[in-house]
């Protein structure tokens, strides 16, 4: 995606370098600065390599009032600043730019009050996605969003992206299983939003940061909701000859009001795949493979997979396999979790993440398939399918420069495809800058001034990790 | 609540009345226009009738496209919306001020679309929340939230306020079914937010409005999540010697994962009234009494059952009554839901409408019962409890003012110390002129700013339902 324009760095905030180092130098202890070149170098990208900008400085503060003190001082001084949680953002969403500062949270990773009572947890905004549940585990609790990247990222960016996972079909995403902030605002004045209750009196601002890129403020502190582990879990496999009946089939199963804790998705090639990688046991004579879990206790588990087996009696299933035991469910969930390893080996990809109605599985799936053959390129789709996010891979030769804009532009069709269908752009990755520009065919004009307002309001200079979310015409700063 | 002020009209709008009134009678059907005092009178107050002032006027539209036109002549001329559902608000939500012109959106209650595939249902504003499930009962789904004014409020009015509702234990609030809405800007734009997919990319404004009582637009569509009615529920009902001992129950009970469909409480002075009333069987002999219903397959309800009865033996039940058929069922939930009418015919009260984590229930309940004591006024217990929503009755004679006052003075202490429980201060009724007040209590003046900010970005001259949610002081209008 070599078209994605990311601005110039402002000259003059270039030739005030030395100053703005000195600036933040009196804000934080030194071990929190990083000014040299190939250590900043570090900072440059993230999971969206293919773009990368050495930014001014980064800061990693150890405190709410640090952050406070360090984006008081930008914000007078005019300097960009730039978020970044792990740097695991696929979406480019934590990439600076020349003349922005980084502000890292990675020092702000302490757990700081677990209440089994009130099933929350209140962390610092540098835990990392698997940290919290690592925190609570041993009390027989979890922390439901579960991001493929859950060892490193961290709970600030999964605020930032509102990020998903496998088991947010039955848990929700980010913005379910947060019950509030306490964060900074540009101009270096500290809110706390929501709390350990539902609901709250006036506006929920709490929901409005949530998902917002880190372009409203910079969030230090989290509480979260936790959820007491199931008494156990069993996936099931289930085959199908056509992707069309394995979408409905899925589509059948959530309208019937069954919520499992995830429905995955793969088609043919990449079955093979996983198979050939992981030694799972799927079946090689499908075109399509459900991989369904249901969750609770014995009877429970017994009931939905009964009533999940009578739905999809419907549509040709064949390969049907319940899992026996701890190591074949392991097995099945290793070729799934291996998938996009697994096809990076066969060749390169572009990974979308488009969202549509569930309804509309067969008729995205028959369209995306349409699509890349237009474009004469191979696609595998890999999903959740319980919650209609797509993740077409979109398979091509990076050596071959032609080759990897035609793949680009046939990703793009496929995301205005999922606009069509009643959906939209991102599910769980967000915007970042890779989406930026195609924001226009899932807003028109008034829709983007109304989010842009907003942004405004809190953000008067747009310093906050800007270049992202909005396409560069037609802002108001 | 007589000191709740609301601010005298400007003479300046009141000069201009029939200009204003000429300019509306061109952009409406002259059905959709009421300018007599005496049909205006009918929209003076709202469910907190306390407090009442004759509107300047009142339009009726039929379409966004007039509510469009009419937001676009009242903001040029600086005129004051009022916007209405069914005036149903128990927190004064749509009460005018003289000076305002009333938008009901009454006649904008047509059903769009029912999708079961997808489990979505399209709107007009005006609908009942009853009227929603009643489209899709014999499709056999329905719409989740349910306020006790089900059979006469509207969904704009629903989404204003985010109501709440007995299922709301297990199926969120409005905010967690709504999953898009068309709206109207003051400035007359019309805006599309979400859709029916999970997710949305760029800011969340949608959960933004909902619960923004009105004052960032008016919403003339929503897209709803239907759900499948469940196949089967039934309620228990447990009585406890302490409102401890009850309260303890139904954290542990929510603290072990277990989502019941409702935790319905009441304490002795309500059982009693109730079971006068209602003949529904409840024991009276008891402190506080549990009504649990869940729902499911025979399989799921048995099983549940048991997982709560077993729970509950920590805490002392007695009473313990399953019931055996469906006009048991009826007769239990006859008794909970005329309660609040069965008190009215003992005494006047002011019903509050706090939240508490439900760690806090026991301290909470031991709390309000001192508070009352001190002002020497009794007090009745009768809430949602499993998701800590409090509606304790303060009982006072409406005939002594002196009482009167003390009664709210007493229910103001009440939501303090839900405040500092760490809880807030309307769990499903709203902030409206009841409680803006007390705003202070619950925010600093830092986040009533940000709150304030974004209400200035998207409404610049207030002139969406003004006098509302912020305290009057301190405003930037």
């Amino acid at each position: 995606m070599s078209a994605i324009e990311i601005p110039k760095p402002d000259p003059r905030i270039l030739a005030r370098r030395a100053e703005i180092l000195a600036g933040l130098a009196a804000l934080v202890p030194p071990t929190s600065l990083i000014t040299e070149e190939d250590e900043r170098r570090a900072y440059e990208t993230d999971a969206l390599t293919a773009y990368r900008r050495v930014p001014l400085a980064v800061v990693l503060p150890e405190t709410t009032e640090q952050v406070s003190r360090v984006l008081t001082f930008l914000n007078r001084e005019g300097v960009k600043v730039v978020a970044r949680g792990a740097g695991t953002s696929l979406a480019g969403g934590a990439i600076p730019s020349e003349d922005a500062v980084v502000l890292g949270v990675s020092k702000m990773s302490r757990i700081l009050d677990v209440d089994t009572a009130n099933r929350t947890i209140r962390v610092e905004a540098g835990v990392t996605n698997l940290g919290v549940s690592g925190a609570v585990s041993h009390l027989g609790f979890f922390y439901a969003p579960d991001p493929s990247s859950q060892l490193a990222c961290t709970i600030a960016g999964n605020i930032a992206m509102n990020s998903g996972g496998a088991h947010c079909l039955k848990y929700g995403v980010t913005t379910n299983n947060v019950l509030g902030v306490k964060m900074v605002l540009i101009d270096g004045t500290i809110v706390e939003l929501g709390g350990a209750h539902l609901d709250a009196a006036g506006y929920d601002l709490l929901g409005l940061i949530v998902g917002s890129e880190g372009q409203l403020g910079v969030v230090t502190e989290a509480t979260l909701r936790i959820l007491p582990l199931a008494e156990g879990a069993r996936p099931m496999l289930m085959g199908f000859q056509s992707a069309e009946d394995a979408g409905a089939c899925v589509a059948a199963i959530i309208a019937s009001g069954i919520i499992p804790v995830a429905i995955e998705y793969m088609d043919r090639p990449a079955i093979k795949v996983c198979e050939a990688f992981a030694h799972a046991g799927y079946p090689l004579d499908v075109e399509a493979l459900l991989i369904i879990e249901v969750e609770g206790s014995e009877a429970e588990i017994e009931d939905l997979i009964g009533r999940i087996t009578t739905i999809a009696a419907d549509y040709n299933p064949s390969g049907l396999r319940i899992s026996q035991s701890e190591a074949e469910s392991a097995a099945i969930w290793k070729g799934r979790k291996s998938a996009f390893g697994a096809m990076g080996r066969l060749a390169d990809y572009i990974c979308m993440d488009g969202t549509i109605p569930t309804g509309q599985l067969s008729a995205v799936l028959t369209g995306i398939a349409r699509i890349c053959e237009g474009y004469g390129l191979r696609v595998s789709n890999i999903f959740h399918a319980g919650d209609g996010n797509l993740h077409p891979l979109v398979l091509f030769n990076a050596n071959d420069p032609a080759e990897q804009e035609k793949a680009e532009r046939c990703g793009e069709d496929i995301l205005k495809l999922c606009v069509e269908l009643g959906g939209c752009l991102t599910g769980e990755h967000g915007v970042g800058i890779e989406k930026r520009d195609l924001m226009t065919y899932q807003f028109n004009t008034i829709d983007l001034d109304q989010q842009m307002r907003v942004k405004t309001a809190l953000d008067p200079q747009w310093l906050l990790n800007p270049h992202k979310v909005f396409p560069l015409a037609g802002r108001p700063v």
